[in-house]
């Protein structure tokens, strides 16, 4: 990560220097993505103040460390992290009460609240659109993590009116994030998105959508790659439907042209011979394959690399207390915990846990020692 | 799991018992599936002889414990780990050669190689046909794991002729990788699996294709989603040509069901009010969300409602131990844990704990009373 806004192409004025996050920022609803920033900016010590629609969301995410209440006072910088259709609406209120040197926002689709802020006659100079490219399936300030941006792209959208100020204090948070800022055009964006962001949505919420046509005893048979394809299904339909309708143009396109190629190779699977068939779903995956390979890498930085190891859990209360209390006590900081895996009808489950690479070793052998059946994930 | 092979519905002969596993197993192919059952029925102790047409498969597995090269012995079973078009031709050879009392096979189609074996004239009664449902979009016995089937659904689909030899014998070896044995018939398999596993599969891949519609710059905004959602596009395309052409019938089905759906909704946003479109995004949304929710868990049992129960953690060793701890001496089972948030920047994580609904709400009681902040999750 830089300490200068990338430009994607031929945008003008494409570099800015970013300075230090601004001193105190008012976030504009506390769920996933306010709160997440909230607490990043707190751990880069940030003065920041919370506000949501929904006052429990800005209790948990206080309770999380993320902020404070706001209570109307004026804040360097203002985020709008709310669907996209609320995004005009929160722009004028913040102007007319005047809080806020600064303001950006957070929204998944950046052509349509432009147009309706432009309509609304929001004052442009003071905003500069923008959208972190980070996000869950499941959302609300209890979801939220500091480190929800750490590597990831934050774009900036900037308007022609948008002060140079204004786009250095996003740029600034975004940095503040750990995220890289990168700057292009409302509409390069909305058309990227209906691609890499909002077809996958339709296409994972239209394929869980599917599961009713099965009984449940074939359902048994979904595996790893049908959870891990649908997965974005489980996100929240209000903000989908406000996103998406956000980018008709693009997302219908893009769907138009996924169903063409479904009913292609429906065609040939149908019609062609076995070969022609064979051959044209290997065309298909191959095409994929070196496709894949052009996605960027996150910026060029590995991933956290943690090591996993995986304990077998007896099924009988007090199992985890007793494994943490142990972990706990050899002073292994346990990183992220998953897939767990255990029901009444099994004698047996999975705990699988994440630690620094240099401890793992010694880890799997107190545990063995301890008599946990353990093993490293590779 | 248990050691009694569960039906899936209406299958005559539905439950069988299986026994300890064979003590000597033939593998014929030793890709990422291959490999993995000898990894696993190694570590039980079963003696393991691998054979691959790449002789640099075999000697991978070898050095990583899978087994040893199976230079013409006879077995007690053997599992034929080949793509879907191969597995009635290595039928016909092992039977021909008279090497293993029993056979099984794992191919992600069913009805097109058993209509091979039967048109091959193969021997039907010593065949268990069968599925394990686990699998890795990265092939080849290096990919290989011991636990690739752990808690995973081993399907069987055993013919008329099937022997009640042969399906306990392929039972047993299921139950020895960690995997619940069920059993359907190969209609019903091969139907479910153009839903959950082949039609994933070419959606993924077609997403992935069209990332050459963008510049490289504009793939700088793809983010975790994209990733994932695509994932199964790494897969070998050789190995899906012989799966989707296996299968082509439903999977050509599933295919324009999925182009209708996306058409209709293409429409909707091209020509309908910002209310019907959202509406519609909404409706497709929240019937996903709905959906997801009948999968069962992972072998086969379906998911309980559990409630969950979500508790804030300061960043240090020892909070998870004291927080189960307590948990324990309640006597509150701890069903699942989820969603553990945290990180080394963040001054807090969140670890969310699946209970029976009867006693969440005296947990959150006891939580709040012992000082954690906890919250329900809706």
């Amino acid at each position: 990560v830089t300490g200068v806004v990338v430009s994607t192409g031929s945008e003008p004025g494409a570099e800015a220097a970013a300075g230090p996050p601004p001193r105190r920022v008012g976030i504009v609803g506390s769920g996933l993505i306010g709160a997440s920033i909230g607490l990043a900016l707190r751990s880069r010590g940030v003065e920041v103040l919370l506000s949501d629609v929904d006052a429990e969301q800005v209790k948990v995410a206080e309770a999380m460390g993320a902020g404070r209440l706001w209570a109307g006072e004026p804040v360097e910088h203002a985020v709008i992290a709310v669907p996209p259709h609320a995004v005009a609406g929160e722009l004028r209120r913040l102007r007319r009460a005047g809080l806020a040197n600064t303001v950006s926002d957070v929204a998944s689709v950046k052509t349509k609240p432009i147009a309706e802020a432009v309509r609304a006659g929001c004052d442009l100079t003071s905003w500069c659109p923008a959208h972190p490219i980070a996000g869950r399936e499941r959302g609300g300030a209890a979801s939220a993590r500091a480190d929800l941006f750490v590597e990831r792209t934050w774009v900036l959208c900037p308007l022609p009116h948008t002060s140079a100020q204004a786009v250095a204090a996003t740029a600034a948070v975004a940095l503040a994030c750990g995220a890289q800022p990168i700057r292009t055009s409302a509409r390069r964006h909305d058309r990227a998105m209906a691609l890499l962001s909002h077809l996958p949505q339709v296409v994972a919420s239209l394929l869980a959508a599917a599961i009713p046509d099965l009984d449940a005893a074939d359902l048994a048979l979904a595996g790893q790659g049908f959870r891990d394809t649908t997965r974005l299904a489980d996100s929240d339909p209000g903000l989908w439907g406000s996103i998406l309708e956000g980018n008709r143009g693009p997302v219908a396109a893009r769907s138009r042209l996924l169903a063409a190629d479904l009913v292609r190779l429906a065609e040939v699977l149908e019609s062609g011979s076995a070969d022609a068939a064979a051959d044209a779903v290997r065309g298909v995956v191959a095409r994929g394959n070196a496709a894949r390979t052009r996605l960027p890498s996150k910026h060029g930085t590995p991933e956290r690399a943690w090591a996993w190891v995986g304990v077998v859990l007896a099924d009988r209360p007090g199992q985890l207390g007793s494994l943490f209390t142990s972990i706990g006590r050899w002073g292994v900081n346990v990183e992220d915990i998953a897939a767990f895996e255990h029901s009444l009808d099994s004698p047996a489950g999975i705990v699988e846990i994440a630690v620094a690479p240099d401890v793992a070793d010694d880890l799997l052998d107190r545990l063995g020692a301890g008599g946990w059946t353990a093993y490293r994930r590779s």
